[in-house]
C-alpha cells in the first residue's frame, strides 16, 4: 500500500492481466517518486556535508569561513526542509526562524530555530509577524555571516510584509482586484513585489553584505527564480512604471487603496527605492538553488520505471493549459504508443509534468488530475495493456481529497455498463464522482510537498 | 522553393543562425512530406504489379482471376488517385465512373473512365447523379468481376443518395439539425447512414458478389474505415433503433422531415433493410486498404528529417483537441527537448499528427495549425536554435489561404518589438492577421490531398 492508500483495488479494476500490469507499473512509479521527494530528501539529495565543506551543485562552501549561519524559511514545507538542514549542520546554526503552514509540527532539533504559525493561503497577522522575525535576523547578519534560505510553495502568502504606510488589509485588497481583473502572472507579480518589504529579492537586500544560499522547491512551471514565493531573494526586472501601466490597463487605478496609490506615486517619482534589479551587487552575494521541482520528479519516475524493466521518456515537465485537452493530447500518445511503439519501443512508460488548469463550466466536482485522465480514458478507448495515471503531487487534487485518477483502455467499456456517460461527466467538471464510481481515484492523503502534478502513461506488449 | 511558396523569405525570418537553421529544417521536412504524399505516389506505393498479379500489402491478386474489372471514385482526391490506378492497370479496366471535385480536371488515360464533377461541403444533384452512376456500375459486376472503389477525403459529400422516399434537401435538413444540437460524430454517422442509399456498407452490398478492393486516402484521426467517408464498403455497427434514440436525445425527432421519421419508423419495424453488420458474408469479399494518412506523412516526415541528420521520432498521429491547448503542450515539449534533450536526444525533431479544433470566441481571422503555433510560440519564448510549424497537409488551414505557421523562440521578442500581443491576438482567434505581420505565414496553396495537420518541432544544439 505506502503512500497510494488503495494501491490493490486500482490495480485489481483493471480487466485483464495486462490492464492490470499497466495499473501496477503506474502505481508504483508514482509510489516510489512520492515516497522519494520528500523535502528532507531532496534537501539531502541536493546539500552534502564532508567536515566543514559544504557541496551544492558546483557551489563549494567552506562553513568555517563564516562567522555565524543564520537559517531562516517559509512555504508549506519550511518545516522538514528546517529539520534537514539542522540533521546536516545543526551543529554551526547560530540562530534560525521559520513560518511553517498553519497545523504543523515543528521541534528545532538544536533549540535554536524558533517558528511561527503562518495561514495559507489567506495571509494572517501571524505569518506577518513571523516575515518581520526573519528580515530582523537576516538584518542581524554581517558579511561574516552565512544566511541559509529555506523557501517552498506557499511561501508567498505565509510571509505577508506589507510595504512601510500599507496595512495588510489593504495589500489583499489590491490582491483581491488584481485576481479579478484578468492581468497575467507577470502583472500580478509586478504590482505584489512594489508593495511588499519582503518579496522581489528584499530579503536579499536585508541580508546583504551577508552570504545567502537559498535553497528552493518550485512550485510554478519553469521553475523562475523571480516567481517562486515571488522571488525574496531573486532580482526583480518590473518597475514602478510597469506596475501604474498595469493598474491603469485594467482600470484598477481609482479603485485601490490610497495608501497604495500614494507609494506608488512615490515609486514613479523616485522618492521610494525600487526592488533590486539584475546586475545590483548585492547579487554576488547570492546563491540561489533549486533542490525540488517538477523536473526532479520527472527524473526519478523515469529512473523508477527504468529499474521496473521499462524503456522510459521523460516527454516534457513544463506542460500547461486546459486539462481535457492536455488529457486528449495524452491520450494521443499512447494510442500512437500502443499501436505504433513511438515515440519509443514498449513495454513504454511516458512521463509528463507541469501543471494544467480546469475552466469550470459545469456544477461538478473534480480536479485538473482528473479531469485529464477523464478526459484521456475517451481516446485511449478499447486499448490493451495500457494504463495512464495523474496526480497532484502534493496529494490534493482540486477541491477533493483525491490526488488524481487512473484510467486503462477498458475504463470507457466500464463505464458503459455501469450506465455512465463520461462526456456527461466531462461537460459537467464532474470527474471525481465518475472516478468515485469505478473506484478508480487515488487516494495519497496530503504529502506535505508540492512539485505540481506527474502523469504517468504506460503501453505494454 | 517548392511547394511551400514562401520558403525562403520563412527561413530569413529568424533573427539567429541557429534558429535560421531551425527554421530551415523544419521547412524541408514539411516540403518533402508534402511533396511525397501526393495521391499518385501514396497509390504507388502501396499497389505494386507484376504482370497479371497485384500486391497490395499483404493481399494479392492475380488480376487474370476477373473477367472484368470495374474502377469507381470519390472524394477530393480521385482523379489523381484514378489516374495513377490507370497508369498502373489501365489495360485491364473495362469500365468505371468517378466524382471529382468541382473544378478539378480530369481525362482518362483508357477513355474508359467517365466522370462528374460533384460539389463540396455542400453536397449538389450533379453529385448525386455520379453516385448513382456509381451505384448502377458495381450493381452490373459478377461474382468473377473486381470492383476497385477509390475512396478519399470529401468523399462523403461529393455522393449524396438519400435513401428511397428521401429528397436531397430533406437529407440535408437534418444534416443541419445534426450539427446545431452537439450530437458526436458516432451519432452524426449512424444517422447519416441509415437515410443513405451509398453509405454505411451499402456500396459493398451492391456490388457483392464481386470482389471489392478499396483504396482508400483516411482524413479522419484513428483512420477507421467506418467513418471515412462514412464507409461505403465497411460494415456498420449502428442501428436504426440507435438512430432513433440519437433523435429522441438531442430533441429531433418531431423536427426531422416526415419522409425521414417514417423511414426510421419503418426501420424499427424490421419493414426496411439494416445497414450490412459486421460478419455480414458480402464483407467476405472485401478489401478495405488504407493507402494514405496522417500516420503515414508523419512516417514521411520522420524518415526525410533522419536523412537530414537529425534524431526524430513520432510523437502521435492521433491528436485532437482544442487548438490553442495543443499548441501549449507542443510549446512544452518542445521547451523540455531544447533544455533537457527529453523525450530525444539533439539535434531533434518530433512529428505530431492529428487534427485539432478552434472553438471560435473571437471576431479574427485564423486556422487551427495557426492558432496551435501562435500559442505555442509564447511557451517557447527566449529559446534558441529551435523552431515549430504546424500546416493543413491539404494546404488550406481554416477559411485562410495559409497552409499554417511557423515561429521560433524569438517570435514572441519579435512580436513586441512590432507592438503586438499574442495573447491579445489569440483571444481574439486572430493568428492569421498575426502572423501575416511577422510574415511567418506558410503558404502552398491547396495541395489536392488531405492527410490532416503535420506539426514539426524542431530543437538544434
Amino acid at each position: 500500500m505506502g503512500i497510494i492508500k488503495n494501491f490493490e483495488g486500482l490495480i485489481s479494476n483493471g480487466l485483464t492481466d495486462g490492464d492490470k500490469r499497466a495499473r501496477a507499473i503506474c502505481l508504483n512509479v508514482l509510489k516510489r517518486t512520492l515516497e522519494e521527494i520528500n523535502p528532507i530528501n531532496m534537501i539531502k539529495s541536493s546539500v552534502k556535508r564532508n567536515g566543514s565543506i559544504l557541496n551544492i551543485g558546483s557551489l563549494t562552501l567552506n562553513l568555517d569561513d563564516f562567522k555565524r549561519i543564520y537559517l531562516v524559511g517559509f512555504g508549506k514545507a519550511s518545516h522538514l526542509m528546517a529539520l534537514a538542514i539542522e540533521q546536516l549542520i545543526g551543529d554551526r546554526i547560530s540562530r534560525g526562524f521559520i513560518n511553517v503552514l498553519k497545523g504543523v509540527e515543528f521541534k528545532s532539533l538544536t533549540g535554536r530555530v524558533e517558528f511561527i504559525e503562518a495561514s495559507h493561503p489567506i495571509p494572517d497577522f501571524s505569518g506577518q509577524r513571523g516575515a518581520e522575525e526573519i528580515m530582523r535576523i537576516v538584518s542581524e547578519a554581517s558579511e561574516h555571516d552565512l544566511v541559509i534560505c529555506l523557501i517552498s510553495g506557499g511561501g508567498s502568502a505565509m510571509t505577508p510584509m506589507p510595504a512601510d504606510g500599507i496595512s495588510l488589509e489593504e495589500k489583499q485588497q489590491v490582491t483581491q482586484l488584481l485576481l479579478k481583473s484578468g492581468a497575467n502572472i507577470n502583472e500580478f507579480n509586478a504590482v505584489r513585489k512594489h508593495i511588499s518589504a519582503f518579496k522581489g529579492g528584499l530579503l536579499a537586500k536585508y541580508a546583504y553584505p551577508a552570504r545567502v544560499l537559498s535553497l528552493i522547491i518550485s512550485d510554478v512551471v519553469g521553475d523562475r527564480l523571480d516567481v517562486i514565493s515571488s522571488g525574496p531573494t531573486s532580482p526583480d526586472t518590473s518597475t514602478f512604471q510597469d506596475v501604474y501601466h498595469v493598474l491603469i490597463k485594467y482600470n484598477l487605478w481609482g479603485r485601490i487603496p490610497e495608501s497604495v496609490r500614494r507609494r506608488i506615486e512615490a515609486g514613479l517619482k523616485g522618492e521610494v527605492e525600487e526592488t533590486p534589479k539584475p546586475g545590483d551587487k548585492i547579487f554576488e552575494k547570492v546563491h540561489n538553488f533549486i533542490v525540488g521541482s517538477n523536473r526532479l520528479a520527472c527524473k526519478i519516475a523515469v529512473k523508477t520505471a527504468n529499474e521496473l524493466g521499462l524503456n522510459s521518456a521523460i516527454l516534457s515537465s513544463v506542460v500547461e493549459g486546459e486539462a481535457r485537452h492536455v488529457g486528449t493530447v495524452y491520450g494521443g500518445i499512447l494510442v500512437e504508443e500502443a499501436l505504433e511503439n513511438n515515440p519509443i519501443d514498449k513495454p513504454a512508460t511516458i512521463i509528463a509534468g507541469g501543471e494544467t488548469t480546469v475552466t469550470v463550466k459545469g456544477s461538478g466536482i473534480g480536479g485538473r488530475n482528473q479531469e485529464l485522465i477523464l478526459s484521456a480514458s475517451m481516446k485511449i478507448q478499447g486499448l490493451e495493456n495500457v494504463a495512464i495515471a495523474s496526480i497532484g503531487t502534493d496529494g490534493v487534487d482540486g477541491l477533493t481529497d483525491a490526488a488524481g485518477a487512473i484510467a486503462d483502455g477498458k475504463t470507457v467499456q466500464r463505464t458503459i455498463e455501469a450506465n455512465l456517460d463520461p462526456k456527461e461527466y466531462l461537460d459537467n467538471n464532474d470527474s471525481y464522482r465518475f472516478f468515485k464510481k469505478l473506484g478508480d481515484l487515488i487516494f495519497t492523503g496530503p504529502t506535505g510537498v508540492n512539485l505540481m502534478d506527474i502523469t504517468i502513461m504506460v503501453a505494454l506488449k
